[in-house]
C-alpha cells in the first residue's frame, strides 16, 4: 500500500516524500510521477495535481489536499467524485492566517499606504484614524479558519461581522447567512476580508455588484482564492475611487503573471500566496497524522465534501 | 479661576479652548498667550509649552499634559517643580497604541518591507516566516499602556517579554526589571518595542550597546520618544546589517526635518508621531474629567511624578 505525493515543484515534492517516508514508516511513499503499481496507491497527497492523475489509481482511499481548500483538486474533470478528500489545516496554518488578516486589516485601518507614500515624498502629515471600535470589518467565510480570524480581529478592538453560507454563532460577532444577507453585510463593512472556499457558488463573488455594495472608501483583503475576484471589476472599483485599496494574496493565475496590472497598481498590495503557507516541517506531520487517523477511524472531524465543494 | 491651553498649533489650541469651554461651563478657558490675570490661572492644559510659560502663573494647581508622557513639560527649566502634573491617557489612546504596536510588530514579523520591495520589482517570491509562537517580541516600558500593548501582541500568538524599571507581573509574559536585566532581555528579543517614558535614566537608551545586544537581524519599533534613540548608533546598526529594520514614530526633532537621513533610509519606516494621537473629540473630555476629578479628590489614580520623571 503506497502513498503518492505531488506538490507541483519537483524539489518540494521530494522534500515532502522524504518527510512522509520518515513519518509513515512501512508505507511506500513515492512521487506521483513514479507511483509504482497504480493499484497499490491508497493515498494521494497533492497540491493542484495534473488532470487525470488521480483517476489512474483504482484503489485510492483518499486524496489529501495540502491546504485547507480543495478547489485545486476538484478542478480535475477526471477526478472520481466518490473518493473522499482530506484537507490539511492545523494550528500553524490557522496562526499564519490570523497574522495575515490582522496585519492587513490594521494596515488598511491605519492607512499605512498613505503614511508610506508621505514618507517617500518626505511629507510629515498626521492622519487621524478612528479607534478600531469605530471601524467595521467584515469576514466572508466562517469555517474554522474564518472564525479564528474574525475573533482575532475582534480582539484587536474592531467592530466585526461575518458572512457565511449557513448561520454561525460567534461570540461578539454579528453573523449574516446566505445570499439574501450578503448585501446588508457588505453595506456595513469598511474592510472586507475574503476567506471563502472557492465553489461554484462563490466563484466571482467579488464583482461589480458586491464591491459596489461596500461603502465608498472601503478596502478589500482577499486571502481566499483568485477565482473569487472578477479582476476587471476590482480594477474598475479601485480606479473609480470607490475602493481605497486592495490586498491580494491569491490570483486567477499563480504566480501572478509578469505585466499583470495588479503588480504596479498604486492601490493594490500583492502578496505571493503566503497568507497561510503550510511548511513541510509541520505540514507533513499534520498530513501523516490525518492519514493514520483516517485509516483508523474512517473519517476526520473536519472533512471536505466534494459535492458541497469545500 | 481660569484654565489656559497651549497645543503648539494655533488652530489646534483654539479647537481645544472651544471644546473645554463647553465641557467646563463656568470656567474661563483661554489660550495660553491670552491668559487674563495670571493669578487666576488654576490649570494649564499643554503640549510642549514654551520655556517659562508655566512659571508665570503663581496659583497654578496643576499642569495637564495632553499626552501620556510629561517630558515635554519637564524640559522647561523654569517649571516650578512642586506643581503636580496630570497626564492624559484614556481608552482611545491605549487602543491606538495597541493598534500601532500590533501593526508594526506584524509587519516586521511577516517581512512586509521585503514583500513590498518584491512587488515593486514584479517578483513573486514566497518568503516563509515562522508562526508568531516562534518570534520573540520585547516590550520596554510596562506602565498601563506598555502592559496593554504587550498583552495585545501576546494574544496574537507572539512570545513576548517585557522590561521595566521595577518588576511587573503580567499574565503569560516574562518580565525583566532594572538595568542589570536589560542585556538578557535584549538578547532574547527579535522585535524590540520601545514604549518607555523619557527620563534622565532612559535618554539615549537605544544606543550602540543596547542595539548590539539584540540578536542579528532584529527590528526596532520606537513609539516612546525620539530622545530614547542615539540616531547615529541606530543608523550604524541598520547599515551594518545587524538590524533588519526600524519603525520610528518619534524623533529628536518633530516634525522630522527635511533631508534628515531617516526619511529616505531603505530600512526605516517613518510615521509622523501618530502611534497614539489624542483627538480633541474624546481627548478634551478626558482632560475635563481629569480636572474635575483632581479638583474634587486632590489626586488622580495614575498621576505623573515630576521627580521620577513620568
Amino acid at each position: 500500500m503506497s502513498v503518492v505525493v505531488y506538490l507541483g515543484d519537483d524539489e518540494e515534492t521530494r522534500d515532502w516524500v522524504d518527510r512522509l517516508r520518515r513519518l509513515l514508516p512501512g508505507r511506500d511513499v513515492r512521487p506521483l510521477d513514479d507511483p509504482g503499481a497504480p493499484e497499490d496507491v491508497a493515498y494521494a497527497v497533492v497540491w493542484a495535481p495534473p488532470a487525470g492523475a488521480i483517476a489512474r489509481f483504482p484503489r485510492l482511499r483518499a486524496v489529501v489536499s495540502v491546504g485547507a481548500g480543495i478547489d485545486h483538486v476538484l478542478r480535475d474533470p477526471e477526478l472520481p467524485r466518490h473518493i473522499p478528500i482530506l484537507r490539511t489545516t492545523g494550528p500553524e496554518m490557522v496562526q499564519r492566517l490570523r497574522e495575515y488578516v490582522a496585519l492587513h486589516v490594521l494596515a488598511h485601518h491605519r492607512q499605512l499606504a498613505v503614511t508610506d507614500a508621505n514618507q517617500a515624498r518626505g511629507v510629515w502629515q498626521q492622519i487621524v484614524t478612528p479607534p478600531a471600535q469605530r471601524r467595521r470589518v467584515g469576514v466572508m467565510g466562517l469555517g474554522h479558519i474564518g472564525a479564528q480570524c474574525a475573533l482575532t480581529v475582534a480582539a484587536l478592538g474592531f467592530d466585526v461581522a461575518g458572512w457565511a453560507r449557513s448561520k454561525k454563532a460567534l461570540a461578539g460577532i454579528e453573523t449574516f447567512a446566505g445570499p439574501e444577507a450578503l448585501r446588508p453585510f457588505l453595506a456595513r463593512t469598511e474592510i472586507l476580508v475574503c476567506l471563502l472556499p472557492l465553489t461554484s457558488e462563490t466563484k466571482g463573488i467579488l464583482n461589480a455588484g458586491t464591491l459596489g455594495s461596500l461603502p465608498a472608501g472601503s478596502a478589500l483583503i482577499n486571502a481566499g482564492r483568485g477565482g473569487h475576484v472578477v479582476e476587471a471589476d476590482l480594477l474598475a472599483a479601485l480606479d473609480s475611487g470607490h475602493l481605497s485599496g486592495a490586498t491580494l494574496d491569491v490570483f486567477q493565475t499563480e504566480p501572478l503573471p509578469d505585466r499583470h496590472p495588479f503588480w504596479a497598481h498604486p492601490k493594490i498590495r500583492v502578496t505571493p500566496h503566503i497568507a497561510s503557507y503550510i511548511d513541510p516541517g509541520t505540514g507533513a506531520g499534520v498530513v501523516a497524522e490525518n492519514i493514520l487517523r483516517y485509516e483508523a477511524e474512517g473519517r476526520l472531524p473536519d472533512m471536505a465534501d466534494a459535492v458541497r465543494g469545500y
